[in-house]
């Protein structure tokens, strides 16, 4: 059956960024087979479709997070402008308190927010990976799943490294999945060995993945690379030959120019994160360079911990302001320019622009709606600007992934959220009482 | 009667910060007379009296916005990236454009809007005023409206500095009103004589009312001040005599330490208002200066055409993470602080600490709840991070000013929102044929 999307107006973000201003978009199975202003064409050769009002609402391709780690969202709100925290906060309580469970639970919770704000698409890097796919699968989100690789015993290993054991069978298992794609994602360059890195490196080669990892971001991770190797992080991680398509560099905050000719060299894509960087006063990625260099440039929220809300709605307007006050510019980043980072940007760095992050036929039908009732969202007189300085994710009214509606009225329908919710809400004493050890 | 919310944490914002988990609280008339945890003591002596279910919500105190001119709110995401677009834009818009009744319908839905996102009090300044006033009354909310003083012909008067004559007239109807104080606002040192700032500053004396005024702002302003008069904006204005308890300095950005010490001395209020001056690539004001030298703060989202919406709650990460970021410190400004400014402290700023700003026996009862429903909003471990970080305006479920409820189930029951959204939408067609000659 055809579904057909009318009463909207659509912003495509294709190569001309056309706006459809009473647009009509319709879906068969899984695609998008019909996007412009006719009605009658939509229906022609089609018998049984079904028309879903978009009531006045703004049609935009579904959002892509391209960094985070959702099961994190258990910890949200815990210690958050503590010093230090990684080593001394984050790391002591997920060495004790992740399991499958929480991790399942927690992946649950996050992906139920991401749908609900409109993410169709995200990253993830966590540990026990496995039960992240089984919920995205469970509530039909797109996810790119990284397990994580670190140098010391994880939640989900009991050795160095285990992330590497558990990566392969992981890619095994979910290989040929229309909805996840699964990989290794190095922690980072200061929690892994070159070797260690190499071999991620080799087994993503081997099963043609996708690789992530944190570069660039800390300070003291900058130091220890300028000291043991002389070289900046992303020169070393070149060093290591280790840079390709295939890798999704997040953050990526300190780096020179010569750092970004390589980026661009290697066709690294990058997770920009910038309500995280900016919470833990991490700095500010050189994005105004990046883009000119064409760097391909996606954003992420990072994990709940660092960015607290998993929807890319929230980062849109902190990636304008932020970059517009650096540069004391306010003409630099324009709205159409960041949408492109929240959508189509951000498939180009997965390597998947396609078949999503934007409205074009043929394309993986990913589609959200965002209603223009609420009184944040009037007037309209640039569709861009409305949705960047004034939507929040609240404003979100329908969701649909891969063909499938999963959000509808601003409810969850892939799965029971009360459940979700009432799941996450018992971690809590476990996790409380654990925390107040640390 | 009385009416009694239970079920709610009440986060009082008191001298100790006080937090109550299971709280409750009761009003007469437009005053709090019970915060505590027994609903037999909160009921005892009254018979008739009604209880609200807060559901497990957070009970804030209503957000102050202390600098904005709402009825912009008709230009919203018009032009937003566009260079100089005060000089160049927006002067020649209003004076095409403003009249009486697109103050009116334009204040109306900003009211809507403020009070939809919990803001129980703003600072306005904008011409016209009085229509401000009535449209304030109509939906009840708490407003200290000041008149704008101009050194050229503005939208509602036929001479320069027309401002006065209109506030003056303007200040004597509204004497004596419960919700609404009102005064004068000259636009700014560079939009102003010596003159006009002194008759301004004279009749607020007279009539003990506030003044407000833009500035340390721009940087053409800080230069012209220089040039002429060899001093900074804020030692121009004190040179001039007009710094008191009653002034409140909007922006404030461009200012060094001997400013700060002068706006210490004079005991001068300041709105921050960070999303506006980060958009405008303004600067950011040297708060934590200030808070060392014990200045008053408040927040404010400017017009909406800088800050775009007109809520406090979108403005808080802003607060907590731009100066995170520039003080290269993720320990600065911790959440509660930020809510303070937002409730408290914006009281402090409008000398009216006594009457609002925090959850106390004896004040107004100016009220907000946040429900905890949505995704965004759990877990919580810490109040203050989840007011903070997670929350948006779509999470204010209940807002109480005066005593009387004006949003229930994030509806506005004091006005009729349709009626008003339509009205600000019929404006449109004029002002877009306005806005394609500029």
């Amino acid at each position: 059956m055809v579904n057909i999307i009318i009463n909207v107006a659509v912003i495509t973000m294709n190569k001309n960024k056309d706006i459809i201003e009473e647009g009509v978009v319709s879906i068969l199975d899984n695609k998008i087979i019909y996007v412009g202003d006719s009605l009658e064409e939509a229906i022609s050769n089609y018998k049984d479709f079904e028309i879903i009002d978009g009531k006045n609402g703004i049609l935009i391709p579904g959002m892509i997070n391209c960094h985070t780690h959702i099961s994190m969202v258990a910890f949200r709100s815990l210690a958050d402008d503590c010093k230090d925290r990684l080593k001394r906060y984050l790391f002591p309580l997920e060495k004790i308190l992740v399991d499958e469970k929480l991790t399942y639970i927690g992946a649950k919770y996050g992906i139920a927010e991401m749908l609900l704000g409109g993410v169709t698409t995200f990253c993830d890097m966590y540990y026990f990976e496995d039960e992240v796919a089984k919920a995205s699968k469970e509530l039909n989100i797109r996810g790119i799943l990284l397990e994580t690789v670190v140098d010391f015993i994880s939640p989900d290993s009991y050795k160095e490294f285990g992330g590497i054991d558990y990566g392969k069978k992981f890619i095994k298992k979910w290989e040929n999945d229309g909805l996840i794609k699964v990989g290794l994602a190095p922690h980072a360059p200061y929690t892994n060995t070159s070797e260690s890195l190499k071999e991620c490196f080799v087994i993503s080669k081997e099963n043609n993945t996708l690789m992530s990892m944190h570069v660039a971001e800390m300070d003291y991770e900058f130091d220890e690379c300028i000291k043991k190797y002389n070289m900046t992080p992303v020169e070393y991680l070149n060093s290591l030959g280790i840079l390709d398509n295939n890798f999704i560099s997040a953050h990526t905050v300190l780096v020179n120019d010569k750092d970004i000719s390589i980026l661009k060299e290697k066709n690294v894509g990058i997770s920009h994160n910038i309500g995280a960087n900016a919470k833990g006063a991490k700095g500010v990625m050189p994005i105004l360079k990046m883009i000119d260099k064409g760097l391909n440039i996606g954003l992420g929220t990072d994990g709940p911990m660092s960015g607290n809300t998993l929807d890319i709605i929230t980062q849109m307007p902190q990636v304008a302001k932020i970059h517009k006050l650096f540069n004391n510019d306010r003409g630099v980043l324009p709205c159409d320019k960041i949408l492109e980072m929240a959508t189509i940007g951000g498939a180009r760095v997965l390597n998947m622009e396609n078949e999503i992050g934007s409205i074009e036929v043929g394309k993986k039908a990913d589609l959200v709606l965002l209603e223009t009732d609420s009184v944040n969202m009037q007037p309209i007189y640039d569709y861009y600007s409305t949705i960047v300085y004034s939507a929040n994710p609240g404003n979100v009214s329908m969701v649909i992934v891969d063909g499938k509606v999963v959000v509808k009225d601003k409810k969850l329908l892939s799965g029971d959220f009360n459940e979700i919710r009432k799941d996450l809400i018992n971690l809590k004493e476990d996790i409380l009482k654990m925390a107040k050890t640390l």
